[in-house]
């Protein structure tokens, strides 16, 4: 018995504690997330930028540093045809100039799970496999659920939560508004109709049957025990796991995140997203109709944004990021993970050892 | 001993659940007042609409009704200077052809805490009163402390909760991004980067002393035993009670308002308020810079709302309402209250007899 009043996830996925270290692509590398396995938790890699061979050695190695159920997470959009984004790099010539460089050819941009990526889930066979913006083709969803991984996906709303369920996934993650990172939402609800955390997650659980999980803003052990109160199976936590020393964005980044606001912008992809607030988001606004749709926008923004950190212009952009960077403890991956456990289960009754 | 695992708002009040029956102007008559006490909650009289002498009555009332401490409920802002609201009414001038009736002369607006205002508080002598939008001017302040009522005010940012504290309130609403009926925001913080309940919550509490009450996207006993779990005091309670029999918005709204999305709107009074979406929000879209300032924009809305609904269109304009109107029991406000308390309590560990 580990103590938790809702074994629901834990039976499904086989980790210590019901907690998800949320993937997040640029910073949750291979050892935040072998890390946040070693301390109990669901560790998660963002796959959505690593190509089929980047995802077998990562997940390798993940695996060769922890004991522990590993989830690889995918984004599945449609990939836009080609789009003229001519309005987008006129706006953004202005920073060009500044920087001094000059654009280059786009980097590696988000791609949807297809089928190399499938076939590379069936070789490395992770215990989860979670996605967000709804789901794969069924062929491709059906094979990855022959493969024996357990599915999830998130839901911005009640609609979603239930096309999800009728659509077979194990458990549907629920995203607050509160949540950093780019918003799941799919069906096409008003991005101004979003809804936080504290009403969209009892509403999800009342809809569906399979266990929910909550995600955002949630950052020690008050949110985790509250999320429970709320009905949620487990959590899934990613600004608390940002500000671990062993995440890739960079320390200064790392200062500066407690104190700023966060809002939604579309500058860093295309996609509604909530980052923390920095100078380029003050200085055009945090959402852009000339921005290319979702993930087209980074191509023109990377260089730009590894140009402000290479000069220390720390404040120019900073990371995707939740409303709680201020409830985070500063502490190792391991540690949080053991620690929010403990805070949890303390304030629940359950207490266990940290 | 009451049972509920934070005495701190119990003692300041005298209430026997540490819940607040929300302010609703427009719903929250002395008949709902008068339940939501009876049934153990503060109650909330709206007075930002009400005359001195309406005030004074209508306490009356609900001390005649029910045995147990009141709040009456003030806004503060400025009131505009005389403001050219022309374009407001061109933007609605179709819907008043469309109505068939002709701009009237504005009735009562919301009106700030004046000495009228509190002259009558000092008759009344309520237990408790709530501000909205920061604090009266400090001679006024101080004449209501003088009276002995416990103050209150709602922070949508730490930054305001920390200001109110040291203004002197005894207790700090954080009013969460999900909550119905006008933002409290008041020190200029960008409406975009609104903060969720779950980010909010435990913010305020670590960042002040006094009491925190939580408002927003709460409407049953899991969304109570989650805000104490997050470091609450107490919550206030809005949408559950829209829905009550003793409120005075239409039946057909209360059977609307479960199965709509709601979303910030300046359209009702020129301030952002979270309402239910209706067909005027979807035409001219929630946000128009045409709105003159708060709360000069009601005047010429009030009218086309009336007609609306004496012609039984209801879904042309719907009430103020929160993110969890899905949420809310369907009982009568006195039953609701000791239905939410109970529910909470046997949450929390410690049942008691509804």
């Amino acid at each position: 018995m580990s103590g938790w009043p809702d074994q629901r996830f834990l039976d499904l996925v086989g980790s210590e504690h019901p907690i998800i270290q949320a993937p997040m692509a640029n910073a949750g590398g291979v050892e935040l997330v072998a890390a946040a396995i070693a301390g109990g938790a669901l560790g998660s890699l963002a796959c959505g930028i690593l190509s089929p061979s980047e995802i077998r050695d990562q997940a390798a190695q993940v695996r060769g540093r922890a004991k522990g159920p590993i989830n690889l997470n995918f984004f599945c959009h449609q990939m836009p045809e080609q789009f003229d984004d001519s309005a987008w790099r006129a706006l953004l010539e202005p920073y060009y100039r500044r920087f001094g460089i000059t654009p280059e050819p786009p980097g590696p941009l988000r791609l949807p799970f297809d089928a190399a990526a499938c076939a590379m889930v069936e070789q490395v066979k992770p215990e989860v496999v979670s996605f967000h913006y709804g789901l794969p083709p069924q062929e491709l969803l059906d094979r990855v659920k022959a493969n024996g991984a357990v599915i999830l996906s998130s839901a911005t709303t009640v609609a979603e939560a239930r096309w999800l369920e009728q659509r077979g996934v194990d458990a549907v993650i629920a995203q607050g508004f509160e949540a950093g990172g780019h918003t799941g939402r799919f069906l096409g609800s008003d991005p101004s109709q979003a809804v936080g955390l504290f009403a969209l997650l009892p509403q999800v659980v009342d809809a569906v049957s399979v266990p929910v999980i909550a995600a955002g803003g949630i950052a020690d052990g008050r949110g985790i025990a509250a999320a429970f109160a709320l009905g949620a199976s487990a959590v899934q936590i990613g600004t608390a796991y940002l500000l671990t020393p062993e995440s890739l964005i960079a320390p200064e980044h790392k200062e500066l995140l407690p104190g700023r606001p966060t809002v939604m912008t579309n500058l860093y992809s295309g996609g509604l997203a909530r980052a923390a607030v920095g100078r380029l988001i003050e200085e055009l606004g945090p959402v852009r109709d000339e921005a290319p749709p979702f993930p087209l926008a980074s191509a023109a923004i990377i260089p730009l944004w590894r140009e402000a950190q290479r000069r220390g212009e720390w404040d120019w952009l900073l990371p995707l990021a939740g409303q709680s960077a201020a409830l985070a403890e500063r502490l190792p991956a391991t540690q949080l993970t053991r620690k929010l456990a403990a805070d949890a289960l303390e304030m629940m009754g359950s207490p266990v050892d940290a």
